[in-house]
């Protein structure tokens, strides 16, 4: 079982992507983003998106109910749909989900962000949270009847309520529940890199062990993803590869260990 | 086995026939459209619909690759994700589906329109076309694991493209493989009438056998309303009622017999 997870960005070569899959024997599943398409649909509609920064400095984007609808037209509408056809011009028989179907993939809501505001201290509360299960036996389901799902957010939470989560976090309580040996995560870059602004500098290897170690190291984004990858190694990963979404053959060059590897 | 189709206008009440059918003992799918929506979108986005008239006078929405995007962001995104959340917080296990997802839908796409421009006689071909067969197993692998289907459009052509198709034609194909005992048709009026600019010529009672000799007196989009409910009973209906989706409880009143009953 392989867990591939297209990231969201324009550059991305989605269509060498499944191009490359159709040539897999083994079963696999895909996950997608479409952040790049959902801001530029924002933009289009007068709705840019709305960054807050909590007390303690942390800035997200702020997922209200028009932020949700403009995510569930550019994730779970465009960009799943348009993989979907894809998927079938090249004979991959898929089927396009997101976390809210069948309840595919369960969260629970943030309770709320702390905020200042006008001099005061308030507590701001918007429609994204962290996903804690997924719905095995309807993924079970499809896969055993020949089915490839093709995944987005958003997810559903406790109340029933869709909400928005990172990618990251679905391909680990993906990760849970299926116990894929090799997690391919594609993005605009050749992979991990020691200089964030420098891509000669790819770190080509990394141990699972060397991770902990690792994610002190680094700050902000990229500390979550080196503890998301951690995650991915203690739910049964043996491979997981940080790969270039952006080149002509992104799966081919991420099975044959271009981009950062950590096994 | 009921079929419920929810028209795509502003004014359905989503909230009140998914309340409804929290309370039906019997095993139904739900097809749903949005072209309000998606005329809304378009127009938000500066593209606004074009309509193309054939030779003989006939008018079709044009669907080029960016109204079937668009297509894709209302129905299978915005519409039917949050039709599938309200499900949920209604208990109804929802799973939303467009034809393209498996290849639930598979159609045949138009060769062409003939039409005049500049002067000219000229074949313009659009990304629409007419459902053959729908993905039985598919329908019921889901429905046999207790998982209502909510499906829209686009629908896959036989080139695997997404096309554009009426939802009247999708539910024909349904029927023929769901042999539904009831149809129910959720529109923005009282139901069928006799005169459509007079709310209060509502014809209550139509037998099957009626239905031809009514589709020669009729015009346009009736008379297709009218063929399509025909082939409802080719396909094993016993039941169809057309009923108004605006009212407080639309799946109750069409149960009970309110609007226009063809039985």
């Amino acid at each position: 079982m392989i867990i591939v997870k297209i990231g969201g960005g324009s550059e991305i070569n989605i269509a060498g992507i499944i191009q490359d899959l159709s040539g897999i024997d083994e079963q696999y599943i895909i996950v997608h983003g479409a952040n790049a398409l959902r801001d530029k649909l924002a933009e289009d509609l007068g709705q840019p998106k709305q960054v807050i920064t909590s007390v303690k400095g942390y800035t997200s984007v702020y997922s209200d109910e028009k932020l949700l609808d403009v995510m569930m037209m550019a994730y779970a509408g465009l960009r799943n749909k348009r993989i979907v056809e894809l998927c079938h011009q090249h004979g991959i028989n898929a089927v396009g989900l997101t976390g809210l179907d069948g309840k595919m993939v369960q969260g629970k809501r943030n309770q709320g962000i702390r905020v200042h505001r006008g001099g005061k201290l308030k507590i701001v509360r918007d429609y994204s949270g962290k996903p804690r299960a997924v719905n095995g036996p309807l993924l079970q389901l499809l896969l055993d009847n020949g089915y490839v799902p093709v995944l987005t957010v958003p997810i559903i939470d406790e109340q029933n309520a869709a909400i928005n989560t990172e990618n990251d976090d679905v391909v680990r309580v993906l990760q849970q529940t299926l116990q894929a040996d090799t997690v391919i995560n594609l993005i605009e870059a050749p992979g991990l890199l020691e200089d964030k602004d420098d891509a000669s500098s790819l770190i080509e290897n990394i141990s699972p062990l060397e991770l902990e170690a690792r994610e002190q190291q680094v700050e902000g984004r990229m500390k979550r993803k080196m503890l998301a990858v951690r995650k991915l190694f203690e739910h049964g990963a043996t491979k997981v590869v940080i790969s270039d979404g952006r080149a002509e053959h992104p799966v081919k060059d991420a099975l044959a260990g271009k981009g950062t590897v950590i096994a």
